[in-house]
């Protein structure tokens, strides 16, 4: 039930312009209702953390030119009139921000001069409806700001936050794109654990269609390459937008954080590979459903058939003495039901021998 | 019904051209019937739009050269003479002339130097027939007009004529390649709504595969299918189509609109993403019929084999001693058939024992 | 029948050459009768066209040099003496020569510098046989000059012959390249004739495979795929060849003539398009065709079920009531015959139901 | 049983680092029960050899720098303490510290400018566990440095030990590039040794595919063809790798090393064809037990039918003969009883002839 | 029988080289017994020929700087000595005479500056074994020199000695490379007849598919795509050695010898897509026996259903008409005999209706 839920819903999505609306018009897409969005700001630098609620998008404006790092989150893009404050405010293009009501959108990078735009997929492990929920996240990278849009309100970053709060590793002496790199780094971390999970899934599967396959197991292996179908489709083109990311010319990424976001294409790389894996391997394990079930065939068959070229010729024989013909000296013979049943001793030794000979028993 | 007739439309489409013909030859090859074709004249700049059909291809040519924006719209390609007079007064190549006359094109690009020939495909969903439509475009972008062909009168562009009309969005303002752009942009909208409609066909199918498949669902998916592989192939090319448009180094394509064109990429990129999608679901379905089938096959025969191994052995019993034998004395035991009875519930037992041990039950 | 003879064709054509015989040596490997080669000959410029028969090779030195375009026709390449006389005359490289002779040739481009050699394969739809016939063309293409070797005669280029003659067209005003492209052209023009027989017997299969496939439909579908496997393999070099005639940088092909290179490469384009598209519907049948008859089986297993689960028991009855013993007092009831019809009747109801609730009715 | 828990193993590897720590924070992530780590030092020119454990890892820093060559082995990485100390006493990035721990890395090569990191999976067959045994090796090249961290203790690298004790072959002579190609060497070699256990496997499963398949073939091919799946990703991106080292432009790897990683490159090229080769012949094995099934329960069911075609009609007859009309003159034939085994023997013979023409016999 | 020696050949070939060895290392690793390597030497210009028997490796220093053109050819690879001693006289790269012994290489080339050394499979089909024999030839190219290394005897190249001796073809006017290209033109004309073998094989196999196909024809399909995988695999990386042949800087290659080698790559593509052809012909072949035994399965189903449906009712009437109720009074009836077998023709009639109608029949 639920994960039928789950998937109508990522089969749907339907966009929200209507064919002929100009582009860059804002209609938002999402099929969650629309909670009001809430915006927070976390503005530091190496020496002091100032984190409050942004209740106008005009309160950012100060922060747009600061020294300091302001990473602005909104947790849910449900208001098209909040995200042309914003298009207005930092003067964001509108085919952006029409991406980012767009909540279908597949990974990319954009390189917009002033800011760099990424779109990616969060995966986190619903435990409850032990089911994967994909959610969109919009990155905007500026020189002195990070601003992410989520699809909807969640704690995903709260580890990041206290880092950035308790001054943990070297965030604090970082910039912006060091605080993308982070948000990017968590959410890859997360597509690990949805693995692991999806792993185990398998594992239990890998077991199940050993030792006792039947229709439940093939629909459940059916159901996993379900999901994988969708991971892959989040995962894969992420690997293009770290690539571009890594080569970026642009002033907004320095080189000396190169390494972290190679180290995050490795990351990814591995993630398309375990995907990959899983394919193949849940691949195997129908193949290795299909070739039971017709070898079980076959030896259901085989019974089916022995018990037939025994008996047919036994039940044969009954009715072959049982018929009422008055001119039917056999029957008066005085070992004739013994020499019947020796006949049909005969008949099934001759069968058996037949079916030991062809290598059916 | 429908759909054989739409998709016989689609396999067929001959070449009107005899194999010999010089190449630049005029012939109409289109599947419909000859209506004739009305051409529409939508002349705009900033400040001003004027709107009249044109009776003669000859009226165009005072716009050619003027500085505003020409649009002209020929509803049907089915008259070679009115290709014909579009060559000699605009001065276009025979080849491109005889490409818009043959509806079965590919989608492609190609630059002619003083204008930029488009062919692409328009996908709609026939609601009444319950099916996918395929038209073919034809647009040719130069300094100051754009000509489209469309295969068949339709509405498909009236939003984008509303928008010029009441100057919605930036239209107004920009040069033949926005309008170029825009045109795309719609036919690429209408891909997205083709798309929500086979995803409910999809979807819809996913669950009567999972609940109670029947021939007639998998004749259904294997449709779905054949319709993917036709949509694929208008989709595919217009890929590159778009990437040769953003890359050109043609004049008539300004850098300023290289972010519209981006845009489109990216949303051809959805699109292919989820034919490819549906592809693979369809795919996972079929696997999971087939799985179906041959497990409930098994099913079947286990039961067959059941009722074979268990009435088998009794009818003989009972055809045993209703052998006609003069000389059978068990038959005149006292407990003869008590004792025929209890022979039976031990073959039952040990029958229904053996299945157990086998995991048959 | 035929089409086995066709394929067999297909699969042999083994090298004349033995293995250790110098390059360069003629053999003639094509598997016709070898008739006697007719050279025919048209030289022509815009303003006046001369044809004859060569009876000699020496006779066309003349035309060598001179500045009119000769096209000159080889109608069958039987004969190894006729190519070495060509050779020695125009100076030819003999490893061309024995590609040329070599009729097993995969479609390919080389420039030689003075000339280009050019390999396609002819493909015509044989009415009378239903089949494909796969014929080699070898192209050479000089300054003044184009030299075609059929494998077999045959009119494929009257047409062009007749443009020729009576200057239809732009060819009586172009050089040998865009004689080359013609030749090129109708050879192409011929692939969509193929194409659209493929595609006629294609869509009779579909609505056989729809409405009542046998073994013969099968059999039919598997042998179209054959045919497709020997197009795909003829057409799908050729978008090379193209490719490199476009991009030659040969002083033999001109310029001015790209736009008719580049329209033949869209025409092979769509051909290779059409052969993948028309193997995806074979393999979409052949799947049609698997489900259409591993459901059937199914559903014949059913029947068969029930009527073993119903009559089984019901005979095993009438056999119980059939036995002879004596002390058998059921047989003595005044209603023991009602009662067992009953009991009959009980049996029947009950396995009724129960293949009602597994969904088996 | 074995094989279920070493590919668990594969399977599941949770990394250590939980969504949201900083990057390179350092967790173990292997497996195993943590041993303490043993680092051994092999300090090599042309003349001498120190060979000692190292039981602080302040106790490298003089290697660092000396001209000589200082191979430092760590045969565990449970230990983050000790992989922070390196860090610290040679200045290692954390990234890569991090990349040590975590034993689930892909093949990778990375240039950190003062050094180069290598990761390598090294695959054991383990002879009494019958099973592939895959381990993470990092190997760190520095200008006079090698270290190599093991991922669990084992003899790997005893017979390059040797080597270098001995001065047998050049690497006495060879600088550290040598010497990191000479480890990777051992472990491609391995490689071959890997190959050979499964290449003696899929023998002796393909003896048994052609003469006597059952459910355990099947089985055994598919948990082979699951080993494969894990040796390709093992070995797949270790191609890149090499590459990677060969065309570096560090001043670490020297020109005059260029062959034996050329030849490195083609033996890992030689793995990589054995593997693709086994999945073929894998995928053809089973290919070729689902054909022998079908084709078995085929004939299974022809001899069913044949039973029954032939029994059922006499079974018939006898029931005929045995019915209990009182008028039912046949009975008192005086032949009746031989005239109804006419009857039968003509049955018998028409099913036979029926069976034959139809070429079931 | 013999197949299956010969692939376990193919399948095994263990490297000789222990891991640990130093690389370089000379250990013959052929499967053959030891022959004492025989070493001809063919030395020749345009006037004269010379040739002898090589006693002595140090016997061709002479030639090693002399104008003519030396083939040496070493008809095993049995001995490491004699390589050590072509490696010591002639400045060999150690690894490259590890490479020659090693006789499981794939097809490779490898440009060491003097020399260039090359790697190919020689396919000979052994018509005694009906099989396919691999035999790995390695080719050192050098200014005045070409050795070849066979790795069993063999007269392949007897055909191009009479050429060399006879003067027949250009081959005494040219260089090494020429005489290279004729040696690989050699080998590759073998390929030719090795796919002519395949082909003819297959061709029979097709008429048997068709006609009357069983478990024998599938193991025999299987068989020839087993062999294509080895074929496959020994031709394929070619192209690539070929390629590089052709586009080397190498001084050793001349420039005006290119048509040749691109005569061979043509060649060798040839060979490719015939291996294609014949894996996708095989490949069809099996899909077309499968649906024939799925077909065949569900006609036998067909009638084994058809036997049952009617056969069970009409057993189980006339068990009912013999059953020994005391009261049974329809036994009575003075046509119930002649009732009891209207209602079997009743019977009969109504199950052959209801197949007509299922289109059973």
């Amino acid at each position: 039930m639920t994960r039928k839920t789950a998937t109508r819903k990522k089969l749907f999505r339907p966009r929200g312009k209507t064919p002929g609306l100009p582009p860059g018009s804002l209609v938002y897409t999402g099929d969650g209702e629309a909670p009001v969005p809430r915006v927070t700001m976390l503005d530091y630098d190496e020496h002091r953390v100032v984190e409050k609620e942004l209740l106008r998008v005009d309160d950012c404006i100060p922060f747009k030119d600061a020294q300091t790092v302001t990473w602005i989150n909104v947790d849910s893009v449900t208001e098209p009139g909040l995200l042309e404050n914003f298009g207005r405010v930092m003067g964001f293009h509108a085919l952006m921000l029409e991406d980012i009501l767009n909540t279908d959108q597949r990974p990319k990078f954009e390189d917009y001069g002033d800011y760099i735009y990424i779109v990616v997929k969060m995966l986190d492990y619903d435990v409850k409806k032990n089911d994967i929920e994909i959610e969109q996240l919009s990155l905007i990278l500026g020189p002195n700001y990070v601003i992410s849009f989520q699809e909807r309100p969640g704690d995903f970053f709260d580890p990041l936050r206290q880092r950035i709060r308790k001054s943990l590793g070297r965030i604090r002496k970082q910039g912006t794109d060091y605080l993308a790199y982070a948000i990017l780094d968590i959410i890859v971390d997360h597509y690990f654990v949805v693995l692991e999970k999806l792993g185990e899934k398998i594992e239990q599967l890998e077991d199940i269609v050993i030792t006792n396959p039947g229709q439940d197991t093939v629909r459940a292996v059916h159901a996993v390459k379900r999901e994988m179908i969708f991971v892959r489709k989040s995962v894969w083109p992420l690997r293009e937008v770290v690539t571009n990311l890594q080569r970026s010319e642009s002033a907004l990424v320095h080189e000396s954080n190169a390494a972290y976001f190679r180290d995050l294409h490795d990351h990814i790389m591995q993630v398309t590979d375990g995907v990959d894996t899983f394919r193949d391997l849940l691949n195997g394990m129908l193949d290795s459903y299909y070739s039971t079930i017709t070898t079980r065939t076959n030896s259901v068959m085989k019974v089916l058939t022995l018990f037939s070229a025994i008996f047919m010729p036994l039940t044969f024989i009954t009715g072959l003495f049982g018929m009422n013909f008055r001119n039917f000296p056999e029957l008066d013979w005085h070992y004739g039901f013994q020499g019947s049943l020796v006949l049909m001793v005969v008949v099934i030794v001759i069968m058996i021998a037949i079916f030991k000979w062809k290598k059916w028993l």
